[in-house]
């Protein structure tokens, strides 16, 4: 998975029918130092995630791993929001410290 | 998924029969702040997507989700046309802001 | 799928028994400009690509889609022969006036 | 597979159920001379790795491969904890000199 | 595939167990004018090759499809040894040569 934060979201009326009701988040990756990269991808939500949250993203076939999911045609899901990040023991984000 | 803009059409007549009727679309990647990318594909087209159209892209396994495809050699699809994208509370694309 | 030129092949002696009869192509990918780039594949050929030829290449499971493929260990497929690719709505490649 | 070092840590509360138990490891991606390159991932331990120790990660659809995980939203998995690298018959890297 | 130059090897023994048997081999990419790139795999071997070989290297799911690999978290396979890379008509590589 990579670590991304939740940017905005992505709206479509005219798409394949499997994927109404599916929440699209545009969610920006973010590098081993926490910094932002040029680096996004448009995911479907599973846990409610909202702007600025930095979540945990799984890209390919885990897309669809959830039970709904199987038949749409989704390659980026949001799979978790991230409370803490660690590095070589040092705190690199915490969830309660951003607010 | 990524963003995407059509910006033309390939044609192949001796191809994999499976493909015959598939519409083959030449779409541009975009990135975060809506400029174009050095990046594409040839994805196959299940929305009818027009040129410069914003469009979201799958790639990989999901491109085979749709019903009838399950056996195309196809790695790429387009799911859905964009209507609007937001970033940190501001708007990047509105369609109809485009004609 | 990635446009791409067929540079050449690749023979293989000692390799899994399920790949015998493959023909393995060295195939160039192309920018949207029409430009070579430094990126390849080697690709299976399933239509009869010839050297120069502009081709469709899809990669990852997808190469396996075609019937007596399914178990063989390939991540990259010739779909397609191009005969025309049309950017914003002027042509980029026409088979007919390469020869 | 790619080779990386365990850098840390992330813990995410609010994630999809099947992902309950499930420890997310840091790993940073290691170059074929031995140091560490700007790509990570945040993968599922299933070996007990330590932070510091060099393991081997595989990507993809072969995360969800292990008895359990075939329904979990995986990307990336820690498959095995690394005793050797040797590179031109010249040792790289030998897990019991570096403590 | 990826054509790929057999450097070295990777021994885990506290690994997933169905990984036992297993021989990684360290394979680094070759660019399409026979160089070596900054990029490798670790790779099952299924051919028996050697260090100096030139391989061909499939990733993703086609890893997992040889017999007995189903259930493997494997994602890079050697599936050949190159006998002749062959490029415009010119030879790249002959393994003949090599030796």
């Amino acid at each position: 998975m990579q670590i991304a934060q939740v940017r905005g979201t992505v709206v479509s009326t005219q798409k394949d029918q499997s994927l109404t009701g599916v929440k699209f988040l545009l969610v920006q990756f973010i590098d081993e130092e926490g910094q932002l990269l040029p680096k996004y991808e448009v995911a479907a939500d599973s846990v409610g995630a909202g702007v600025n949250e930095w979540v945990l993203v799984s890209r390919g076939s885990a897309a669809r791993k959830l039970s709904g999911s199987e038949h749409r045609p989704l390659d980026a899901l949001v799979v978790g929001i991230i409370d803490t990040v660690n590095l070589d023991g040092l705190s690199l984000y915490n969830k309660r410290e951003q607010y």
